[in-house]
């Protein structure tokens, strides 16, 4: 039936009915629940059936089928839509539906992998669509199969800045292989959005960002499945289908009324019974393409770059240069970066890898989005800016966790260290902004060989893991074949007559090393370890290290809060018993411009600070 | 000579020349830093240099005057124009000019509130307009003063979405006092912007955004008049000049050319020599009206509400309680919302003072954005929203620190006990991110008179504070006129035989409490503080603590890393000596949908895993 140019009134009776059942079935999870969001999904359902019944290209069966399309409910709130339409679909048993947002359901209150169909976890509004831009790049540009991206959002999510750096994204790429559905209900949690049912509005802005826009009564099963046709077939422009509807559509009590977002409705059975009761349909589901694969790029043999010991270079060289390496043999890695590819030197592998690279312009949200949207497809994405600019996509960082998507963030420039372009580009909370990520990975190399192996081995590991490089050249202090474990550290200084641990990462392990060599010629035996992965810590490590010795001191250029001295600090207080002395330095002050060795003297990190500090907490008094 | 249609060749002769001089002063202190970035400076040196001559009203003698325009570079990169403009309007002198990057200068890399002519630090792209609306609605909706707000942007950053957030905003509202002057160098950092020159794209596109649009030539002195006249002229839209310039503009090493972001030019003399020559002009900027004063709200006698003892109240009741009652006696309380005030209460403020109160939409940088521009009016804004959607502004409140902006940020919803919405509404690691903001503070009230007395007392607290307020309800247990000094604590269970002590904050409080019965009937005696102020911390209380009891279990509804337990951590640590055991309960996984109750259980931080946890930690295991 698909693409007909005409429905006849029988199919169309037959799609409204489909409609009310899903309005049925969403009542229904949500009354069971005691919560959800029932009316804004009322206002979704005809759309939603017509999407589903003669659109959407699905084996639900086989999620993971590589010509499946791809539908994301930005609208996450409206979950009980979409359980209700895996229902229609026989993914999902009635009985299932109504464990909706019971404890131990994968039926959440908003849509998470936890089920097998949902890609990523939605609810924080103006995310979807910005990562089904990613797939939908990922369709065309990588895995060059025919799936399309559908994406329902919501009216009020359009105010979010995220979703107009889609807007432009898409815009500019011509993603005709993405449709968005705006479900236009007027209403927000809280009253009327700004534009109401205008849907001309939302029209133009998104014309003048270069989609093929179409306005519907979102309620005419006609007028949906005529813009579904259109939007599928229309050539070298994203479709949004505007669709005007009505929150709560079909029950009188709460249609089209402020005031009932979010809740059950007030009476279910009769609102049930207003919706025609409770039906039985099912819907065969268009199945993809069979036996489709997705394109791979050639690989071939290839080493990770090495340096020579002593050589000076910059983190962030080698991890454009580790990329660039990685990109050879490993024919999933593709890169993003955020316009400063020339300072995260990402350049790297977009000169030797142009198809795997990906320009996001300055838009560290649609950054981070387009890479969850392609670790969906099985890619694994590196995406790329100072360290300071991943603080603008934090929310997504933070939903990416719960999509339990594998993403690689490197964050360049961190830290005083950079010395003279001052506060507002270096990252000093980045370290406690991804540790507090669940299950995240945070490494922190101080040379150039471990940065490659750390940036090599962030392939491998799932969830989000960070990777925090400096702009400023650092001598190279291990051999290039050294290996490094995620979860590792390197005794750098050792001895048995050691009085105090300097724990350092990054540009102050080689702060540390020189205190070290300061608090010799004072007779004062230090041991130095560098504590590169800052997340998961060598918890074992330190605890010796604070038998052996007595005293911890750590040193960081990052803020006292969240970063490495309480990464530490919570190792050894993890461990059962007495805590040894712990101290931290740590930048505390807001800094301003200066050369990068006075930034460092100025925050109290650099070698002199940490051996004064390191005297004090000998000579039994507080660092700081 | 301001508003004059006509531009005698004189006149723009003279201009000319001062755009030169802005050239050859950024130029001069770049090559003086070694760093810097002269070129974008010079795109833009034609429009301020008519701007600054003709347009701004300004006493710089006197920057606090109300009557004052407002000038804000979004493009804060382009820090040696503007400091170039300050020597040519007579306020730095050359000396200080060369000071520009120094250790020490406040003519930092980019511009911060360290000179008292800037009003916010820029330096993160596209945040400048977003401020700007937030001054121009001050200046319209609460000071009702004529002042106009001008705010330079560069091309590259209209791709973040931020920019269109503002650009709604301001559109909607209609905010002819405000101009944006796009300097479309056509050259990002890496290389070519997306669209070049081509001013129609972005011009159809704020035209759709509800703005005033004009396009011109940068560097055609009497377009420039044109439009800045135009745009002062122009009612009922905010106005934008999309201006075509050249990068490094008059320098032919450097003009229009990649590769010349960011860095001093190869031969600073030669390309003065090009500009003409070093020269000697100041301007007389225009004056404000003068004698002006700021709207202020009239105020009454107030009182602020209470709750009995043994009552059921949600904090985030008290909070908007408490923001209404404080409307009355405060005349400069202003709040803002992200569309969710039926859920942060701020609605009890919007319905006293409606006139104070703003609803920025599903737009959370914006809201923090408009915040910050406020507080440069001294208006005292507090801004709400779930606390989980305050990650989404984490830029925006990183770079209000550096603003030196004093902020009130009040984030409901808080914690695992939301209950069954599940994690993308759940807020488990703002904590983490509040505390690592420079100068912060961060409360976290348990009760709902303990919310009241806490969010009044932000009004009169320095830098970003932050509330975090939950969802459900909570036994009142304090006494209506006690009081919580910020830095403080409540220590709510003591004896002199405690074994232990119990740390929490906000829901995790009543559990503790709970537990410390549960203990009581195993005769185990446990000490319980509440931790309201999580920083500062009440660093002594807990100290003595430690000493008493030797144990302490930290229970928190929030990540293990950043939080309160690391909060405590960091405060014991940071008393000289050797530390006492410490555990942390923190929420570990990803939680999904269940009841508050199943969520603290789940979780492991409810009563009775407080409780089994104390009793390891008490037998000498690790509680974990």
């Amino acid at each position: 039936m698909r693409n007909s140019r005409e429905l006849d009134d029988d199919v169309a009776y037959q799609l409204s009915e489909a409609g009310q059942q899903l309005r049925v079935d969403s009542v229904r999870c949500s009354a069971a629940a005691s919560s959800g969001h029932p009316t804004s999904s009322m206002s979704a359902a005809d759309l939603m059936a017509v999407l589903l019944a003669r659109h959407l290209r699905y084996d639900f069966a086989d999620p993971r089928a590589p010509g499946n399309d791809h539908l994301i409910f930005s609208k996450g709130h409206a979950s009980p839509l979409y359980y209700a339409m895996l229902k229609m679909a026989g993914a999902i048993t009635d009985e299932e539906l109504l464990s909706y947002r019971q404890a131990g359901s994968p039926l959440e209150g908003h849509p998470t992998p936890r089920l097998p169909w949902v890609d990523v976890a939605t609810g924080s509004l103006g995310q979807g669509l910005p990562i089904g831009v990613g797939l939908a790049i990922a369709g065309r540009d990588l895995d060059q199969l025919p799936y399309r991206t559908w994406v329902l959002c919501g009216d009020g999510e359009l105010a979010e800045g995220s979703i107009w750096e889609a807007a432009e994204h898409a815009g500019h790429e011509r993603l005709d292989n993405l449709t968005a559905i705006v479900d236009v209900n007027r209403l927000g949690q809280r009253g009327p959005t700004r534009h109401g049912w205008h849907t001309e509005v939302y029209a133009s802005r998104f014309a003048a960002f270069g989609w093929h826009t179409i306005e519907i009564d979102g309620h005419d099963i006609a007028a949906i499945d005529g813009a579904l046709t259109a939007a599928a077939e229309h050539a070298g422009e994203p479709t949004i289908i505007l669709a005007r509807t009505r929150k709560g559509r079909g029950v009188s009590a709460v249609e089209d009324r402020e005031g009932a977002h979010g809740k059950p409705l007030p009476d279910p059975d009769e609102a049930i019974r207003e919706l025609g009761g409770d039906r039985q349909l099912s819907v065969e589901v268009t199945r993809p393409v069979p036996d489709l694969r997705p394109r791979r790029f050639p690989v071939s043999y290839g080493e990770l770059p090495g340096f020579k010991l002593g050589e000076m270079a910059a983190t962030r060289t080698a991890l454009g240069q580790a990329l660039a390496a990685l990109g050879k043999t490993r024919s999933e890695v593709v890169v993003l970066d955020g316009e400063v590819s020339d300072s995260t030197r990402t350049q790297y592998f977009e000169t030797e890898h142009p198809d795997r690279f990906f320009e996001c312009y300055i838009a560290e949200q649609q950054m981070i989005a387009m890479a969850v949207g392609m670790q969906v497809r099985g890619w694994i994405p590196y995406a790329s800016t100072f360290a300071a600019f991943l603080s603008r996509a934090y929310d997504f960082i933070r939903m990416a966790a719960i999509s339990r998507a594998s993403i690689r963030l490197a964050g360049t420039h961190a830290g005083v260290a950079i010395g003279q372009d001052g506060p507002s580009q270096m990252a000093l909370e980045d370290i406690a902004m991804l540790r507090a990520i669940p299950g995240s990975t945070v490494l922190y190399p101080c040379d150039a060989n471990q940065a490659v192996r750390l940036t090599a081995a962030m392939a491998d590991i799932s969830g989000i893991s960070y990777l925090r490089a400096s702009r400023g050249d650092t001598p190279v202090i291990y051999d290039a074949d050294e290996e490094f474990a995620v979860g590792g550290s390197k005794v750098l200084r050792s001895s048995p007559d050691d009085q105090i641990t300097l724990v350092a990462a990054g540009v102050t392990v080689h702060e540390a090393l020189a205190a070290a060599d300061l608090l010799a010629e004072d007779k004062v035996s230090a041991r130095v370890i560098d504590a590169y992965s800052v997340k998961p810590i060598d918890a074992a490590t330190l605890r010796k290290a604070a038998s052996d010795t007595g005293r911890i001191l750590t040193v960081e250029d990052h803020r006292p809060e969240g970063g490495l001295g309480d990464a530490v600090l919570d190792a050894l207080a993890a461990g059962a018993g007495t805590l040894p002395m712990v101290h931290k330095l740590a930048v505390r002050e807001i800094p301003g411009s200066a050369t990068p060795a006075e930034q460092l003297q100025l925050a109290g990190i650099d070698m002199v600070s940490i051996a004064a500090g390191a005297a004090s907490l000998i000579a039994g008094r507080a660092a700081l």
